[in-house]
């Protein structure tokens, strides 16, 4: 049989891909019939004025692609291909029931994040200030010294950091890791030390460790959203500790150890998300001698310990910790490119060592590359200049937004803390009768977003808070926010 | 009080840092006790001949990490510091007991790695033939070009693909997997692809969304070994189903879906994990109408799917896919860049939304960065380039591995299948009454190490297996190792 092809020179598409193309739309127009034999190789590149390998390419792909009864060689036949079901359509009647099929614990997750994104997405509007994101300004990114840093690891161990490689992370980053934990007061070697998808995914790791089913948990109330995220889909029922001015409330979590028996405590000491507390060296004395005393796992989540800009340093509890209770958890995604999603957990060697086994379950291998390259950009001296850099900057838009709280708010109406590091404020409302929704609401009606209060809590809130983030924002923006702020709240 | 510093002109380490490290080795050793005052900055920077920023940066370092009282600016003075614990020193009497804490099936799982660690370990013998690693050969991989795309995409995009992103991937590599698919014969939307880390993980977060505790699950039995390792860890039932030499047997799996009601069957119809079988047309029609039937979900891994050499295509299933019952897993790790950790799930839009989050409840967002980098990749039209590659020198390799195989074995004492494309070989000892270890010991004494086939069954196994793989190993090597494999095996 003769076909009738046209290869254009002009294209940009390569002459065995409009072969290729020709070909697949006569098969599927019905121009070349299931069982027809296609010109061989020589015959066809003969006509077209080509070279025979670019026909064999052609047919080669075709072959792959299942449109060819044989690989080129012999003569090659147009292949009776199988119906191929369409995208979305088909009928809906044999389909399976996602939603019900879900756990019921996953259905909740879905639902209660679409319930967050439809809120969220109101802050998108033009013009809107946003405080509710808490991922560091791109706008400060190193990104040319990170490239430098990228090319460099690439070209020195490419084929090893694109291969399969340990589950524990590049070496050479958890020694720095440790070194860097050191400066902090904390004794760790690189041993000690698993690199995890971001700080997210050490807590998950954690609870596929220690978290059987049935099993609780203590960590403060409120806390980290995300962090309840992951809580509930490991089926972890949450002992939520009340926070005081100080911190968590240490008799309240003695109380809570006794009746519930939680299988480890999650705490954030410094700038706690989402109050902004830091609690001090007595409060975190206390509160790991209640952990020895019951042998309960102290998860210490340092988030932001490099983020301190003003007051005392307080060293972190890991760095008291004798008898190997407290896990740690670190990450680089609140100051430098959380994009790379590198975090760790720093623990009791016979712990990483199981928490390895599981990684390696879960994922097979760490991503080498990208740690890599932060390795390098951290050895060269690039991630201290960033966080000085990050310090000068965080400093002043952290005195800003206080500064623009005092001066907004002088009837004491609202209270907020004080935060001494990181980007959060938490904000509460006195004798105000509005519900939540419509306090966001009339806040956005003034220009101005933020994150309700009831994320940060299991079951019932405490008044009406929210907590502000001056992650992403330059000064002018904080001030106008604030003002914006004072402008909606004097409404409700 | 007056202070001992030296600055070493000649040394590599920055000035602030030699005053740094000098203060905290007086504060360490009893020097400077605490209480005491530093000199101010100005005259310190004076006496030392350097710059007064030098001086401050030095003490906003030592304030940050907790040696001084106050930030500089006023006088600084020595901290009193609580006891630092050591690393793994300290008592051991009041230490967390992690073999008790963890979980039963996490504590089964860490030994079983240990196990197969330390019989691993024994092929890392110099001069031995591993026939164990599944890992493309690294020596093939083309890292020029994925350096230059990876420059190419921070250059153009690095402030958003390193902040925090979508949970569901990079959007156009999710639009170019779906044409890719397409060109597989499977009509899927970017909308119905979610990337995840390695198809590995596609699987955990499947069990995620599906599997609620006492669940049950099918597979082929053998099956990949790291799924049954995530099976058992997100504590599901595992229901094998038998093998035949068409694939697994389909009357077995209607008992089993009558008995045990899993909640989905998970099979490898191409280039099978561990056997290399792939089933034919009528086979994947039968076993989709089974599952459309039962309305079972169908997990298809395609971890192979473009590395076909011989003999006709297969459409995959998910191409017949008319009622949305076929979640397709893919991955790049099996072809390219297996530590860029990339893969992907494609499934029924509401199967993907609720996978989406449980993403951003796990991970918060995708690695942007690599998934650019290897869109950019793949646009460019290196990994056709490099898949083209790859099938030449492996097609070679398995014709080189079967032709040995043939050649060694003539007297029907051994069988083996022979794969149309992949990686692995089953192999298959008759009449053989050594136990595995045995066996596997034997091998290795002949110097060559071969994957144990227990590794493939949960529970009982089926008689003397083994899988080799070719994916690391020239042609020479393949050669002499399937030789030392007929020398050992001779002895048995």
């Amino acid at each position: 049989m003769s076909v009738l092809l046209n290869i254009d020179g002009q294209s940009k598409a390569p002459i065995f891909r409009q072969i290729m193309d020709q070909l697949i739309q006569l098969m599927d127009t019905g121009g070349l019939q299931p069982g027809a034999r296609l010109p061989s190789t020589r015959h066809l590149a003969e006509r077209l004025s080509v070279n025979r390998s670019t026909v064999y390419r052609a047919y080669q792909e075709l072959w792959s692609l299942g449109y060819l009864e044989s690989r080129p060689g012999s003569y090659s036949t147009v292949r009776q291909r199988p119906k191929v079901a369409a995208a979305g359509r088909g009928p809906t009647a044999g389909r399976i029931d996602w939603p019900r099929r879900a756990t019921p614990v996953s259905e909740a997750l879905h639902a209660a994040h679409r319930r967050e994104e439809a809120l969220l997405q109101k802050a998108s509007t033009p013009g809107v200030i946003n405080f509710v994101p808490l991922s560091p300004d791109s706008r400060l990114f190193p990104l040319d010294a990170f490239r430098r840093c990228m090319n460099h690891v690439l070209r020195r161990e490419g084929p090893h950091l694109l291969q399969y490689g340990t589950p524990l992370g590049y070496g050479p980053l958890r020694q720095f890791i440790a070194e860097r934990m050191r400066l902090h007061g904390m004794s760790v070697t690189a041993e000690e030390i698993m690199i995890t998808t971001g700080a997210q995914n050490a807590i998950e790791r954690l609870l596929r460790l220690l978290a059987a089913p049935g099993a609780s948990l203590a960590c403060e109330s409120p806390t980290y959203a995300r962090a309840m995220d992951i809580f509930q889909l490991a089926g972890v029922e949450i002992a939520g500790v009340p926070m005081t001015a100080a911190g968590l409330d240490l008799d309240a979590l003695e109380q809570v150890i006794q009746r519930q028996r939680p299988i480890l405590l999650y705490t954030i000491p410094n700038f706690h998300n989402p109050t902004g507390i830091t609690t001090d060296q007595a409060h975190r004395e206390q509160l790991l001698d209640i952990c020895e005393r019951h042998r309960l796992p102290l998860v210490e989540d340092g988030f932001e310990e490099e983020m301190k800009y003003f007051g005392k340093t307080v060293l972190p509890i890991k760095s008291m910790d004798h008898h190997g209770v407290v896990i740690y958890l670190g990450t680089f995604s609140k100051i430098l490119f959380p994009g790379l999603r590198i975090g760790w957990i720093a623990a009791d060697r016979r712990c990483i060592d199981r928490l390895a086994a599981i990684q390696r379950a879960l994922i097979l291998s760490g991503n080498l590359l990208d740690q890599a390259a932060l390795h390098r950009f951290c050895r060269m001296g690039h991630y201290d200049l960033h966080i000085n850099r990050m310090h000068r900057i965080y400093r002043r838009r952290m005195q800003t937004a206080l500064k623009a709280l005092r001066a907004a708010f002088t009837d004491g109406r609202i209270h907020w803390t004080e935060p001494t590091g990181g980007y959060t404020i938490w904000v509460r409302l006195q004798d105000v009768a509005a519900a939540e929704d419509e306090i966001v609401q009339r806040l956005l009606e003034h220009g101005v977003m933020v994150l309700p209060g009831s994320f940060h809590f299991h079951g019932t809130t405490d008044g009406a808070c929210f907590r502000l983030s001056i992650a992403h924002l330059d000064e002018a923006a904080i001030t106008e926010g604030i003002r914006r702020l004072a402008a909606g709240i004097a409404t409700l």
